[in-house]
């Protein structure tokens, strides 16, 4: 047992773990389950968009060259050639004195270089012909989408690392990706250890609890992008722990453990490392809470040793492995977003250390405001529930009041920013 | 075709929709399963947490009475009677002049009534026995997690219509949720009309174009906790596109289709609505974009009829669409968080009408502000994938200017509201 460990500043652990960051591997995916990856490949326009010029009106199609006259004691009447419905092509081009009946989105026929809506004109039938009237001039390209007036042809619409959005989605099958290349999503292993854990489905018996941690976990991982997978409960064995740490680091991209990373009799993961002959990044932060969290490498994949306190754990979650999953998902801004804020209650606790504070987030008349979601007992799970954001309090300040300008992690968004 | 519809105003429009919503189904879903998901019942702490007194440290264990005279120079000498890891129990009460090794969340030993950390404690052998000394009075209850003393047992901690973060995955773990009762994802039917549209995976041909709004729904459902089923593309054949509407409308709890909601040739869902007796709730919205969506009612089913254009398909979901999904996944707060922000730049356009304008949320100082993802022209699709909220200019306005306060629809969040 070694009660002396030197402590790191939270930054600079952040830092020494994503030294050690890999980017991901990449894969086709069918475009129908494509939402919420990450693009692994700029997203290209294949052709110009409109891809030709097109009619934003239900309306006919004229040539404005016979129109220039045209006013309500002076109406010209045209002879309508044939209906354009979207998706169609006019057969013939227009000549003077005549007009293309032309549905919403349909290509503009040759000759043309104007469209007036339906409710500027009007129709009448004679002599088993169809005429339209027409009371005013069009100006040339007068309602007419020009062809590449939205996009260029090979301009570069979205990046690599973007999130897949509903919107960004509709890009991808506008230009016919079927399968776009996304980022696979890394295989992040879950152990949760302490004799003291039961299923969450067995009853309760004396001096246990049942196991929270892992199904917490799990939710962080799948909200961050990554595929967690649960490797089950150690209890406080050395050598069936050590076995199980080592056999699994073969199969996951990356390892998180809960529990058994503090100083006591049966915290076994500092002696686990020790003969795992991994590299400890570091084995103290001067942070609250999760002070114990311990981050090692062995080999090429890095060992989360989350502390087995809910909240403790939490946080080291979001703070060290959430910017590894997002490295691996391929995002070039690699951490949530931290905004500025108003703290919308007193928090009079003096900081000693850097303290992530559970809270959410409101909005009031333009500006934003953080909330502690409860009383800050590291060991007080349900205040969990109500968390979208980590107030950061600065080490080495006193109590915050009321109305502070606060720092504030982002948890519950898709926005990233590129530095801790 | 009739020209001659009837604008509402967008707020009537969501109110006709709302009015008609329905309580979704519910079902028991495996816990590892459940991030993402609503819960369908209220979260009850199914015991007292902590469930016995704990120790929140790795230490010993006293009675506060025997270390009442202790200090510096008149230290305490305690036989250690047995260690207690977390997970197990003291197999002894202590007496007088005993103290017991304990872990960190282990129960507190029968007798004891404060804890001492192992760092102002020194350990020694003698004679085949373990002693600990300390040098200072303890208080009774001191480090000593009390029973109960975070969550009483039934006390309601998460109620029904709540999203399931990784911090209510954590309390559903710790009461022995296994199995939680979630609402059922509804299923939503997507038919995309026009003849003009290709498939993802078909070359481009002359006056076509690629069916991007079915993706862009499909996500936008998955995004708003739906489970969307996508029927397929359409011709604008009237019997091909009946046939499927009504065939469609037993399976699905509710559909959607995109274009032939206007009033082209070929705009034939409003025929469609008339031949399946439907109830047309509105056909007209005084908005911009998306004024022809319409939304309609047959027997017990809402069909919605979102245009063709992708900007005005995709304001059309969120506004009528979203709030319904909403109802059938459980949530009491049913519509898209709205939130007062700053213009960050000028948006110099009239508003004739309630204007949605897609942008994105940016926070600066304390502040938050929203800016338009580009130009509004209606058929722009390249813009929605930067969209993260729809800025609410009301109707009878003129331009607004950078700095001006805007409502604006928060798109990308969980948080919801009761009113829209």
């Amino acid at each position: 047992m070694n009660l002396h460990r030197t402590p790191i500043a939270a930054t600079d652990a952040v830092q020494a773990v994503m030294k050690h960051r890999k980017k991901g591997r990449k894969e086709n995916v069918p475009l129908s389950e494509c939402f919420g990856r990450i693009l692994g490949e700029d997203l290209i326009a294949t052709h110009p968009v409109p891809p030709f010029h097109k009619s934003p009106y239900d309306g006919f199609a004229f040539r404005s060259q016979d129109t220039k006259e045209l006013s309500r004691d002076q109406p010209g009447h045209f002879i309508v050639n044939e209906t354009v419905p979207a998706g169609h092509r006019a057969e013939h081009s227009i000549e003077k004195g005549q007009a293309v009946r032309i549905m919403t989105g349909a290509e503009i026929p040759d000759g043309a270089d104007c469209v007036a809506m339906f409710e500027i004109c009007q129709t009448y039938e004679e002599g088993n012909r169809s005429y339209v009237t027409l009371k005013r001039p069009l100006q040339p390209n007068q309602n007419i989408i020009e062809k590449g007036s939205e996009t260029k042809e090979k301009e570069v619409l979205v990046e690599s690392g973007a999130y897949i959005n509903p919107g960004v989605q509709a890009l991808l099958a506008t230009f016919g990706y079927a399968e776009p290349l996304v980022f696979t999503k890394p295989k992040i292993g879950v152990f949760a250890t302490g004799t003291e854990l039961l299923d969450v489905e067995e009853e309760l018996q004396p001096g246990k609890i049942r196991n929270s941690n892992a199904f917490m976990i799990l939710s962080q991982i799948e909200r961050s992008g990554g595929n967690g997978v649960y490797l089950g409960k150690l209890d406080d064995d050395f050598e069936t722990c050590y076995q199980a740490v080592s056999n699994a680091l073969d199969h996951v991209d990356a390892l998180l453990t809960t529990g058994g990373v503090s100083v006591g009799d049966y915290d076994l993961m500092p002696d686990i490392y020790q003969k795992l002959e991994a590299d400890v990044l570091f084995n103290k932060v001067a942070m609250r809470p999760g002070s114990v969290t311990t981050v090692a490498k062995v080999e090429d994949k890095l060992l989360f040793g989350l502390s087995g306190n809910p909240s403790a754990c939490y946080v080291g979650f979001e703070l060290f492995a959430f910017p590894i999953i997002q490295s691996f998902v391929g995002r070039n801004q690699m951490y949530h977003q931290r905004i500025t804020a108003t703290l919308g209650k007193d928090f009079k606790k003096p900081n000693p250390f850097t303290r992530f504070v559970r809270g959410f987030i409101s909005y009031e008349r333009g500006n934003v405001y953080v909330y502690p979601t409860g009383m800050d007992k590291s060991a007080v799970v349900s205040s969990l529930a109500k968390t979208n954001v980590l107030i950061m309090l600065r080490g080495g300040t006193r109590g915050y009041e009321k109305g502070d300008a606060v720092e504030a992690i982002m948890l519950d968004d898709q926005q990233r920013q590129v530095e801790f």
